[in-house]
């Protein structure tokens, strides 16, 4: 029988350069010992602290139903946390929370577009952007950016796609590639967002992890506040990915739309996992810190360890958990080189094509192994593409 | 700025007779004694055994990405659970873990409708019903059914309604109504189903609270295993409400959509909650029967209580956590019976009109409140309607 034709419209088709991870897992599953840089996730589990507060929470009441916007408790903190970080007046009325970033993903574009309206994101992106968007009826079209502006968007790019469009989604500090969007990056995108009249959906998630420079959120700028969406998450910022605890920042009548979409969609988040969220965002940025300490120390080995290396190059960045390497001068793309480095050194990066065609000729590193190992494997990623 | 249509196209708009049940709340909140029969989930908290349980997997560290279908184990017990039930071949390439019932109750619809595509559902419905169709970009379509057929659906108002159509929603044991669907309206609704190829979405969140008779799945059926969805959730067997753990069953390519989907919207169920309900459902028949002891033991109480009343009668139901009473002979339609009954006793209960208008002149009675109270409730609510 028939299903919807959304589904053959979400997926997309064709390759998608995720070969290198499907194999590299089978071989980690048969016990080989892979050098694994392929995973956008912490090495450690959830802090015991949380998981105690999420039980704690648990044990005093907290399971049954809580739809809505989330817990008020909650909801005060997220919107102190945001108005503390851009200046910006953020109030409850600002706030749902949703059982995940994706989640607030996924509501903020069904909430703001209808099926066939075109909607924007930039390339490379984040693995479930296009198929998000499609799921929702829309059409997905990619902004390309450019190795040589560090995969910043331009202006004139945005606008050049921008008929006929409703939104346009950005990632700051971004995944795959750990650039941060500087001022003039952001003011460019805003004057584009205006002129074209769009909605700006800014993905957030990483903004506890800055290495250099620091995170302006674009819901700051002037003119701003009422036609942007921020998205925000506990997966990065505590390492609870599992816990799936996320949010979206907007204007009063979105956050309306988005309440009534999520009685209809996910009828509320676990109230225990809303009673952890508090508990960890109490923390305060000394335990955020410590949880971005292994990245920031891991990107300092990365140039040490490729400095031997004549046909390496790493692309800027900032923040996040990810650096991007630009193999062009090798001759192979992205997923010749992954695939080989692979079945050769029992390395796995994820091909840069992944992430959309402008990232071809690059890999995308993650920094979430051991420093000692990860040091090994770009010390070996860069004598293999020397070699080769 | 503009939202998308489907949000206006979502909530409906006019009068849902909600009013009751806000007007309840802002009483209780502000100290009153309400005798609150208005509320679907059980009147104890998650059962510290499955908290434990759901604790000792987070620290055993299950707090990572648990993107997919869910847990080999738990798809598994699962998939022997309904084919225990069903004598359905049942695997778990049969079985997707949601973040809860609605959310299965969503996905089903946005993997099998497109825009503008016809959804059927029948007349009273469980409140999200036509708004989850309607998220989904479809049609929502209601079929009445009556009052006098213990709001069974006929074959022949589906079939009336079916031009156009690729799914129909069904209930049992139901939401509000309690009423099971018995072997002979199963079989008249698959033949109708069939007769108009539909795929047949079947909710059967409430199948451990069985009070007579039995409970049948349509999967069960003849040729209806390949057209048929059914929607279950640990929600109502095992007071687990507010950890949002539900599943869909369904066929192979179908639950492969939903993959995808969940991929797009959720990004998974968190790994400890599956391990909650890995603990929960191998508990056995006999903690989900204490589970459902309070429902049953209520349920007797009902008939004696209101056997003095000349205006109150009682839908005959199976099942589930609530009772339709038939408030007609009071000459007052639900919503002014149930306005009255607040202001005048303190006694808040759901006007029929909530759920649909098949259920004008009716109440839903929720047994969710302690045995001693519910029977004092229903024996003043049958006093009031004789006396108004």
């Amino acid at each position: 029988m028939r299903l919807a034709g959304r589904v053959a419209h979400m997926t997309g088709g064709g390759s998608d350069g995720w070969e290198v991870y499907y194999k590299a897992r089978a071989r980690i599953a048969a016990g080989e010992r892979i050098l694994n840089l392929s995973i956008g996730e912490h090495d450690i589990p959830t802090d015991a602290s949380i998981l105690k507060a999420m039980h704690d929470g648990a044990l005093a009441g907290s399971t049954g139903y809580t739809v809505g916007a989330g817990k008020a408790e909650l909801r005060d903190l997220i919107a102190a946390r945001v108005e503390a970080r851009t200046g910006v007046r953020t109030t409850r009325d600002n706030v749902i929370v949703t059982p995940g970033g994706q989640a607030a993903l996924f509501s903020a574009h069904m909430v703001l577009l209808d099926t066939g309206d075109r909607a924007l994101y930039c390339d490379p992106y984040y693995a479930t952007y296009p198929g998000t968007i499609r799921a929702t009826g829309a059409e997905a079209v990619a902004i390309a950016t450019r190795p040589e502006r560090a995969f910043r968007p331009d202006p004139e790019a945005i606008l050049a796609k921008a008929e006929g469009a409703r939104t346009l989604l950005i990632t700051t500090p971004n995944n795959p590639t750990g650039v941060i969007y500087d001022r003039a990056t952001l003011e460019g995108i805003a004057r584009a967002v205006r002129e074209a009249d769009l909605w700006l959906i800014s993905d957030e998630v990483y903004d506890t992890q800055i290495w250099e420079g620091e995170h302006l959120s674009p819901r700051a700028l002037p003119g701003m506040a009422e036609r942007t969406i921020v998205l925000g998450s506990l997966s990065k910022s505590h390492a609870m990915t599992g816990s799936r605890l996320g949010w979206m920042i907007a204007p009063e009548a979105v956050i309306a739309a988005a309440v009534d979409l999520a009685t209809n969609t996910t009828y509320g988040t676990p109230g225990f996992i809303q009673d952890a969220a508090v508990f960890a965002l109490n923390q305060g940025a000394g335990f955020e810190a410590q949880i971005a300490a292994p990245f920031r120390r891991r990107r300092e080995l990365i140039a040490p360890a490729l400095a031997g290396s004549n046909r390496v190059s790493i692309v800027p960045s900032g923040g996040g958990m990810f650096v991007m390497l630009d193999i062009r001068a090798t001759g192979l793309s992205g997923e010749a080189f992954a695939l080989r480095l692979l079945d050769e050194e029992g390395i796995a990066v994820m091909p840069g094509e992944s992430f959309g065609a402008a990232a071809a000729g690059h890999v995308r590193v993650a920094m979430t192994i051991p420093d000692e190992a990860f040091a090994e494997a770009l010390a070996r990623l860069g004598a293999f593409a020397d070699r080769i």
